[in-house]
């Protein structure tokens, strides 16, 4: 695989414009009773047709076999090594809820749990209270001061938060206070390695001011914290790439996720019509834009076969307005498979396609995962498909004389 | 990938026989009337007929959607990692004039330039001289002598030459004297490393003597010197795959980057059914042979779509005779694809196949791109196409116990 800084001498910036449309969770698996997936399933003339002037594969996400989150996923289409660059669990979290996330921010995920006198946990989601009540107890943790460090408490949702610490010399690198189980006491956030003996006091001592903040109340008198994590250290997109790059997403996550990766984030609507709006809205800006559609891989975690065929039916309804614009290259990926019947993400290989003046055309009959199988791409990891993309623009030059 | 020295222990020399036909620039892209590519509208039955009967798939030269240079697609073909060995612009260029270059020697690409009265660049390619008058530049050039180095400058063509350094101690860590653009005067050879002092020295006493030799010449009153490169240190070919290998080929630049690979050289003329006499000529010789046709990419680089086609088809009645031999394994295969539509090399897969005894054959309906993207070999990285040869000729055993 190039490494993102061996590529970078051979490209250039030029006029052209690129589009990497994600459906997430794209891929799916044959309905039992039909035989045919979610894709197959679903009446979607426009990406059918757009297979056919294009050139077809498989994107591997991470490795094959192996089922990726949200973030190795988006990671690996944006031409970064999932398996060398991964945003932990705190960090993510922090992006889902659109919480800003600077190198060297420290986030956690939290529970409101319940312990009892003797401080031994008795339930570790302090009987799912609401994210009502969790937001208020969240506001009065923001509370806490520690010298040295911004102490930021943010609500998720439900018994869960983010715990975001800002300040130097921070480490991700403590234990969790988890111990994923009752009956025990939480346990101490020790340090992992001796760089990380402040960080490790400064959350002891968030962790005892809230057990104090919390002493009164039931069954929320006491958090847990887990996932630990900074941003990995990821090269600039835009530099690597020579491009201008913009992302537009409905969801905090997404837009968190291409934040990391240096893009310029384009306020939007909560719908892919509102998306595709700001596309064109933007379209004289940007030389490189990923826009994301969620509600695919919604149903498919759903366990929602229909569901899943009706949102790529609205995604295929859209394709036209995107081929107005005339992109050089425009990219239908997803950033992993979500079939329904498994109602989760997995490891099943991903219908990919790029449209360009210089793709084959497969002359194969669709976009779905068994026409996508004869593409001429054949299967590859999806964290090439930048490479292909800078090559059908006309902004990577040819390697060695 | 299988590292070469790793595979070595597991190869064993037999009596067996592989064929490598490597049609230089092979895949190609589809005309925009009539949507078939060249491989598509050639009339090649020969070729299809063995594509039914052989394995196919599609290679990568590279990497995916990287187009390589002629150095890295063949190197890739003959099993070294074209991203870990790369042959420099100078050394290629010399091997493309059939220059000898042994390991330590320095090459150089040389223009010809006009300098004005305080020695800035006017010229970069002194009007373009013609290849008659550079060739006698050159002579003259060539009789600079500069102690403990031998120094030798080889025409090409029209204002460019060759500048080659043999001696001990010599490295390509120099910079450039061609400062890329007009209205500057040349840079010096500066050493990049401190290894290349006396390299740098020696570079600089050849321009200034350069400069004196020319100085009553115009336009072609100074040189420019670029691309220093030696060899890579390659591992042998012959000794790693346990063959006894040949090239055949009637161009210079392939019989060059053969020679690298420490392969024999087998003289022959400057047409395809002159390389298949030689190959006749010297079958009972070797093991191995390399023989190289390259009419496809240069029509292909000249965008000429019907040329290609007519190229493949003269290819493809030259296939019989190879077959006549019989060799166990017979490869066709392209250093990377040329499309005529785009007048360049370019990242698209190409077209391969293996035909021995011991291949499933396709059934699939002829030797084209999308044909061979339903191959049973599937889309693998050119550089692994050796270790499919010899395990098929039966010269690789099996891995592990």
């Amino acid at each position: 695989m190039i490494d993102l800084e061996q590529v970078h001498d051979s490209i250039a910036s030029t006029p052209s414009k690129i589009v990497l449309l994600v459906a997430d969770g794209l891929g799916g698996l044959p309905h039992p009773d039909t035989r045919k997936s979610e894709l197959e399933t679903a009446h979607i003339p426009n990406l059918d047709g757009l297979a056919q002037r294009s050139a077809c594969g498989l994107t591997t996400p991470v490795e094959i076999g192996v089922a990726p989150g949200s973030g190795p996923g988006h990671l690996a289409l944006f031409g970064y090594n999932p398996l060398k660059y991964l945003i932990g669990r705190g960090a993510l979290e922090a992006l889902g809820i659109g919480a800003e996330l600077l190198p060297g921010d420290v986030a956690a995920r939290g529970n409101f749990c319940t312990v009892d006198d003797d401080g031994v946990l008795t339930d570790r989601r302090a009987g799912r209270i609401r994210t009502e009540l969790s937001a208020q107890l969240c506001q009065r943790l923001d509370g806490i001061e520690i010298p040295g460090v911004q102490v930021d408490v943010l609500p998720v949702q439900d018994y869960r938060f983010v715990l975001r610490l800002r300040g130097d010399g921070l480490s991700e690198a403590v234990e969790e206070t988890d111990p994923q189980r009752e009956g025990l006491p939480p346990r101490p956030a020790r340090a992992l390695v001796p760089a990380a003996e402040r960080t490790s006091e400064i959350v002891q001592e968030f962790v005892s001011q809230a057990g104090r903040v919390l002493s009164e109340e039931q069954p929320a008198n006491m958090v847990l914290l887990r996932g630990w994590a900074q941003l990995p250290n990821l090269p600039d997109f835009g530099q690597v790439y020579q491009l201008n790059p913009a992302a537009i997403a409905a969801y905090p996550m997404y837009r968190g996720l291409a934040s990391v990766a240096n893009m310029r984030i384009i306020p939007t609507g909560m719908t892919f019509g509102d998306e595709v709006d700001t596309l064109h809205a933007n379209w004289e800006d940007h030389d490189f834009f990923f826009i994301h559609y969620k509600p695919a891989d919604a149903a498919g975690e759903d366990g929602d076969f229909d569901g899943k065929v009706k949102t790529l039916e609205v995604l295929d309804a859209h394709i036209p307005r995107i081929l107005e614009l005339e992109p050089d290259v425009l990219m239908v990926a997803g950033d992993h498979s979500t079939p329904a019947i498994m109602a989760s993400h997995s490891w099943h290989p991903v219908p990919f396609m790029l449209h360009s003046r210089l793709t084959l055309g497969e002359g194969i009959e669709g976009f779905n995962e068994r026409a996508c199988a004869q593409g001429s791409i054949g299967r590859i990891p999806a964290e090439t498909i930048m490479l292909l993309a800078l090559s059908h623009a006309g902004k990577l030059s040819k390697y060695g004389p």
